[in-house]
């Protein structure tokens, strides 16, 4: 095992990536589930096995695999940056608490998001569930510039 | 050079992210020329040259522009998690036979993927393709979890 | 703090990094201000506190919106390869002034790429401003591939 990998911090953090990486793959089966039970797919290829005047009905878009798509992006856009963020955060050496606060509020805070945006919560669970995820990733990116910083 | 590069199963993790981030980056030329080739675009000031009347003709969407863009959406979704988990991975210290493993079946799984998602082939090549690159991913993930842990 | 953080060219890649991070997550509330502005709003409960009449209304796509959200997936698209790509290449032990010129090109054109795509500016801006990004990226994976290699 690497030193890195010795590091509590650094493994905490690796925890909590794998944790917040695990919930944005997880958004692939629930998609394939959307698409199965509301019969809307994008490709011709899914649909290939179905009689041919089933085909084009189920080659259509339907608003409950829309809304999953976008909360998968959404995953991305968020999940992405505060594991790219948490890994430069984690090796600038912050003390294991405030490391695993971090890493706590962001992990519940997208997992909150995630039901909120699947289950179309009324506004504002999913804003404010965005917005804490936000603020544990600038807070670490804040944190790593105040500490090193070369232009 | 640092460590860290000096370490075989870190030396084979670089080569297998740097082919799979090269082919993710492979898909925008390949949207390009779908785009020039189907004309299909989605920006005003990408027909800015064309005559007037063949201008709105060329802003639109095309099933081929759609599929490759999904494509491309999809080895993000994909891609950037099995190169994220990697590095946690490389770094939990994998024996090299195991991890290159896990990487050439990740890499020849998201190359077959997009050739079959480009091409349309029959169900299930894509959808296969897609769960062997999903299970080489989650095995990493499981493989360091099972090594280190902090909640 | 970890030895990588004394290590002057990984600290500018961290500084570069969470500099097109940052970037990328200022899409984010530039979507919503374009949401708003608009009134085009994806999902239902975005337009909950509205007259029923209103809602209806408010749940369309507007081509800003949709112009800023292509720009976004298209920052995914290229800083998340130049974050993972950037990494390696840190890694790897290039001097200081070669990294230096890579993290500032790279930082520049994205910048300037999402002026260009919400401007509208007329090509070929966004298209060079892109491909500069993408010349960075590729370099420095070259470099990596250069130096070590197991396939």
């Amino acid at each position: 095992m690497t030193d890195l990998m010795r590091d509590e911090v650094f493994v905490a953090f690796s925890t909590y990536s794998l944790i917040v990486i695990t919930k944005l793959m997880i958004m692939a089966p629930i998609t394939a589930h959307y698409r199965f039970s509301r019969g809307a797919f994008a490709n011709e290829e899914d649909v290939g096995h179905k009689p041919t005047e089933e085909r084009k009905k189920m080659l259509r878009t339907h608003p409950d695999v829309e809304r999953v798509c976008r909360c998968h992006l959404n995953d991305l856009e968020n999940v992405v940056p505060f594991v790219l963020v948490g890994l430069l955060y984690a090796l600038s050496g912050p003390e294991l608490p405030a490391a695993l606060l971090h890493f706590r509020i962001f992990a519940g805070s997208r997992i909150f998001h995630t039901i909120s945006y699947i289950g179309a919560f009324p506004q504002p669970c999913r804003a404010l569930s965005f917005l804490v995820g936000v603020a544990a990733t600038v807070s670490m990116a804040y944190n790593v510039l105040s500490k090193v910083l070369i232009l």
